[in-house]
């Protein structure tokens, strides 16, 4: 094992050089040009400014805000500096001045503003001449955090926001209820977490705790898109709400168990409809996620009135109906909202009558198999998220995040119109065995090869052995900034542990 | 999976209810009785204290302090009651006296102190009547950490070692210096961190840090076992010891690299022998590991001089006989500074002639594998140390402690005689893919499967289900002693991410 070690180091100062400084910058921009011509930078004259023909001026809260933290990060050893508030946009001003232009203010908070200043002997502080034109392959580049196996305190959940918008993840999926517990604190419906909340008073998001996720997201330009998954996956919404859930029956009589939410009863749309009241009030952004996956008929079928029921509607002995019945009715509870709905793949392989803009999103399967659904549901017209190849809860011993880096979301049979329905993936750390002990460490940079797949352009970034050294640079960035980022193979950061 | 998660609470109840108040014990003591009597304990006149006719008194510094770190342990939110100091042996007060009778100080300070009292509301404390006759299974219950591959802070180990102690770990092996990084900073030969470490004054151990880590070691009953693995796996020894690794060629001339230690130069004996006695002042412990694994010959036979010593010697071309040349002599000298040498089952396997008191550590293979060299090596009357089946670095999706669980170290072949030559075993976190970032939670609970598989009669421990809610409820008891121990599955515990 000692020649490959060696190898391995020679591979990288060989890349080192080929890459010249874009080394350290994660994602690949589309278009980035460097040259050797170098700035020194004084933390003190250092300034940020909007420029006179900006629309975003001062005041800006999202931009303003940015500015401050950007500073903390080119100049982490220089806080004194931080007492200049003078900003401005078009900035990063070297030996000349430097200007970002960008079409929103959320482009402009996505500049490369950060990543190009390095430090020599933490003293000196220098930036290449360069110039970087850049945009998102995809608009929805999203992280799933599930808070309902384990309780995921808020400031493990904050973190995840900054290591995020470090990779230019922009939505935030929070899978924050299921079968195990339901943190959600609702306003509406106060029993649901108090009785299905592992505890009722530490292990619950308050309608506080929301608000600082959906802001501090919003901050570092990433949307926060919450999931009330049902039918399934329900449980613990079952000791908040009685009469939610179906009963299930041994024979004659209920067994005492329950299964999914019961969709033959008035008081279940009821309901439903008035958490979804509540949720748009509380969560801003203009998508809903509402599940869909993984139902379980058993249930349904042992229940005499459930069995009445689909008599009566004419479904036969297709549960399937009986779930596009459920779903159809909530996805047009979610519409009249004015909520674009998101559901599971299974929605649609249940061929559920659904409003044409639901988008569809994949987590079934091996590559073979969700190619076909990417073929399948673009040709129905259905807009698709795919996340099959990114669950990185799934873990295996060494560099599993180049299988992460080798997906090609557009690689199936479909005209190019097709390929346009594929709006992004997302990358989901799904809870089974994983809480705030070991959420950040397997978060991260595992879930940086799914960015940049989402980012860049797949052609400048196909070469997996290419990407190592600028991943293993760019996982020293976030332990700099106290992410817990593990290592990707035997080495050393120069600035570990610092944060961590 | 909702039924699923159902069915697994349900067994959790059933299964809490049989084993009584054993719940959280880890491992699990040799005898335990506990009736449903039960005592109310008051940090304020809780005390520890040595009985009349105990050997140890006060002043026995190992106990003294034990007797600290236990009353916080037992009383975590009774800070003040720790000013009272009165200790003494023999106790664990409840509405009467306590004894805890032991043979040797170790055996005290590893008795059931502090994991059998709990709380109830954070307010009273109680612990039940019990009875404990607890002894280990295997004198030899180590777990290995690679300093090389990453540096590992000085804090990161001392956890470790906390973490061990809970779980009754009693050596630490320290694999210290490696190919990648040279840490150790001797004060014969400083020129190997200063040349050899991944930075000279950040990233080494200096004579302090080990000699806290052998203190903090030895107070929690561990014993420190350094491993400076020859002649293979010394890359970074050659940047600061000029001709010590061997030359290699490329036809006729020095291709520039460097393999193994060259075993052929009296000058490697003089150094290995400076060092070894540096080893003996430094590391008091009986043991050294002189590793001795993976062994690539062929830098060896590229090298002419290496080849004319060959026949100088009578090796004819047969290199396992130069590296038995070079193991024997390093065994003579460090066997000359009484030390007892531990070795890597590759040494056995060439055959080298090695002292009777060797003992080798078997590290390949699948069971099959491992039972075979289990079976030869006692064959030959050697003791041995098994590893193999514990290369915890090694992770995979879902609980695959329950592989570390099921180890039966003497299940294979062999008298009576043999069986009794196994003297342990250890968990081996190879360094590859960790650092401080990812330690704990790999290491804690998953190395707990094998503390009590080393530490616990193996019949009463057979039962790797009944074993998952005492492991659950240990890991929370971790979790509550601040280790950053990941879950197991879905749930929480109580008192979680106080300490972390």
């Amino acid at each position: 094992t000692a020649g490959r070690f060696l190898r391995l180091l020679f591979l990288l100062c060989i890349l080192h050089y080929e890459a010249g400084q874009v080394f350290g910058v994660w994602p690949m921009p589309q278009q980035i040009t460097q040259s050797t011509d170098r700035y020194l930078l004084s933390p003190q004259s250092f300034s940020f400014s909007y420029s006179k023909d900006s629309a975003a001026q001062s005041g800006c809260s999202v931009l303003d805000s940015a500015f401050k933290r950007y500073y903390s990060l080119i100049f982490p050893d220089a806080a004194d500096g931080a007492r200049k508030t003078e900003f401005s946009i078009n900035t990063l001003v070297a030996a000349g001045a430097a200007a970002l232009k960008a079409q929103s203010v959320w482009g402009a908070l996505r500049g490369r503003v950060y990543s190009l200043i390095y430090s020599l002997h933490c003293i000196y502080y220098f930036v290449n001449k360069t110039e970087i034109q850049d945009f998102p392959r995809f608009e929805f580049r999203g992280l799933l955090l599930d808070t309902s196996r384990h309780y995921l305190p808020l400031n493990a959940i904050l973190k995840t926001l900054d290591a995020m918008a470090y990779s230019k993840f922009n939505v935030f999926h929070w899978h924050i209820v299921d079968d195990p517990s339901f943190p959600y604190q609702s306003y509406s419906y106060p029993d649901l977490s108090s009785k299905g909340a592992f505890h009722p008073m530490t292990h619950i998001y308050t309608q506080s705790d929301v608000k600082r996720v959906i802001s501090h997201a919003r901050m570092r330009g990433i949307r926060v898109i919450p999931e009330f998954d049902t039918p399934g996956h329900t449980q613990s919404w079952g000791k908040g709400q009685p009469n939610l859930l179906t009963p299930c029956y041994k024979g004659d009589v209920p067994s005492g168990t329950f299964g999914p939410v019961n969709p033959i009863l008035d008081s279940t749309y009821q309901f439903m409809s008035g958490l979804f009241k509540e949720m748009k009030s509380v969560f801003p952004d203009s998508y809903v996620h509402l599940g869909g996956d993984e139902v379980n008929f058993a249930c349904w079928k042992s229940n005499p009135n459930v069995r009445a029921f689909m008599t009566k509607m004419g479904f036969g002995h297709d549960y399937t109906k009986l779930e596009s019945y459920y779903i159809e009715n909530i996805v047009n509870i979610s519409s009249a909202l004015n909520k674009t709905p998101i559901v599971w793949q299974d929605v649609f392989d249940y061929r559920e009558r659904i409003p044409k803009d639901t988008v569809l999103e994949i987590w079934k399967g091996v590559p073979a198999d969700y190619r076909t659904e990417l073929a399948k549901i673009t040709h129905a017209g259905y807009r698709v998220l795919l996340s099959a190849p990114w669950y990185i809860n799934h873990i295996s011993y060494g560099q599993d995040w180049r299988n992460s880096y080798t997906v090609q979301p557009q690689n199936f049979s479909g005209t190019d119109q097709q390929k346009a329905l594929v709006i992004g993936g997302e990358v989901c750390m799904w809870g089974e065995y994983v809480d705030a002990t070991n959420l950040h460490p397997r978060l991260w940079p595992r879930a940086c090869a799914a960015a940049e797949r989402l980012w860049s352009n797949e052609e400048m970034t196909s070469n997996v052995d290419q990407a190592f050294p600028r991943l293993e640079k760019f996982r020293c960035s976030l332990i700099r900034r106290g992410i817990q980022a593990e290592p990707l193979f035997v080495g050393y950061c120069k600035d570990e542990y610092r944060g961590v």
